[in-house]
């Protein structure tokens, strides 16, 4: 299995203090020694790194644990392989442009028979089930419309994806077309909503603390996602299973999406045990 | 204007050597200051690092000169912007997925129009003439083949297309789809094949000498392309103009690839002045 990050912010946001957490867990505090990936978003553009190398060991983590890149949103991915081998173009996230914008994608977990699912404009150049997945929900959403849809209707078209491809496995996802973060979860997924009055936080994975209230505004959002907590000393929650969630601008559902493929409601956090 | 760096090379090289003296030339050396960006191909895999800010002074440009990244196609590009703001979006090299593999694209000139040609399956996400271009190159390929075809049709489809982009006003261009480096000479491209027996070179930006025999096996052959030359005591070679030049494996036309769009002849690389 891997490890997921995302974040989705009101402002431009450094998220050097998660991805330090998150780093630690590629081969020293956690078993994801097979590669690691990231994709900032500066507005339309989508910036990513990727190594094949151990993230706890890897010298370009290093650099960015260095370089206050600010992104409102953010998806990284530490990898244990179980389909595809260890190079290169089987890292996540995986990135494409689909109308004009940069979509970008990371997986945990497995999908039976994905591969036999048909495609047509996208193509895999890896040999992962997730980028065929990736290639798989953009089909349907070329297909179905030449130019972006509202964002009502394309939110409901992802839920209806990914419940599909939730039906074949363990199916945990980020993604993003620079505008929302799309979140699946399957098996565990947390998330944690940081906005004033702000604190200070501590990572769990490294001994390094924060102070939130010091490098922030007091109309700053910021949503972070990951697979486990981070930090030891927030409320971090998790969000339902089963359903897409999506944030827009550190909020969930900011703009009404519809987050289930079949039903209208939001999903609510549920406190972490 | 901006400046271009291209390799191609038959067993996967460092080219931090070359980089160094490209790099300096973006705010330093040179005036190209409005970002920089470069495609580092590991067999179908494609990392790209890229900077708004000017490489000479980019800490992402210094974490590569220090880190070995061993390729066997790189495509870099320095900026001077003329069409399109300095956003990340708008910076070289693009790339795009087709047939299963990673495509990178940089350009310097200017395409007069190119904005008109309409575009069917690949959207630009920025506004330069540039990716415009690269996306309307993709769009004729994809439209005439749905899967990857010959090496030698692929060669002479994108001949074609060179020679009407190149119709509306400056095209030098480098591409890649992982496997070829596609060249395109309208004003300055120079390009440097070394080969055994291997020398010494010194940098004309920086005093910066490699010796080459120490670094190389003697089968090793490695071509360089650059807008002017990076090196002072090396035979840089014009590229012949307004044609095709394909390298693979670090060796011109080496499949008896068609490199013009009407004739099959090779050009011949000529000593630089």
């Amino acid at each position: 299995m891997c490890e997921l990050l995302g974040m989705s912010a009101n402002v431009p946001t450094d998220i050097r203090f998660s991805f330090a957490g998150l780093m630690r867990r590629g081969g020293q505090t956690g078993p994801h020694r097979d590669g690691w990936g990231v994709a900032f978003y500066e507005d339309k553009g989508c910036r990513t790194f990727q190594d094949t190398h151990p993230s706890s060991d890897s010298e370009i983590a290093r650099m960015i644990r260095g370089y206050p890149i600010k992104s409102r949103i953010v998806i990284a991915h530490i990898r244990r392989a179980n389909r595809g081998r260890v190079m290169l173009e089987n890292t996540h996230p995986f990135v494409r442009e689909l109308w004009g914008r940069n979509w970008a994608f990371a997986h945990n977990g497995q999908l039976r028979g994905i591969k036999k699912w048909r495609l047509k404009f996208h193509q895999p150049v890896g040999t992962t089930d997730s980028e065929h997945a990736f290639c798989w929900i953009l089909d349907q959403l070329r297909g179905r419309w030449l130019k972006q849809p509202s964002a009502a209707a394309l939110d409901a078209a992802i839920a209806e994806c990914v419940r599909k491809l939730a039906a074949l496995g363990v199916f945990n996802m980020l993604m993003s077309d620079s505008r929302a973060l799309y979140v699946h979860r399957a098996t565990n997924l947390v998330a944690l909503t940081r906005r004033a009055p702000f604190g200070a936080a501590t990572l769990i994975d490294e001994d390094l603390t924060a102070d939130f209230a010091r490098e922030t505004n007091h109309t700053d959002v910021v949503t972070i996602i990951a697979t486990r907590p981070l930090t030891r000393n927030e409320p971090w929650a998790e969000l339902p299973k089963h359903e897409l969630a999506v944030f827009r601008n550190g909020r969930l559902g900011a703009s009404g999406a519809v987050v289930r493929a079949k039903s209208r409601s939001k999903p609510k956090l549920k406190r972490a045990a």
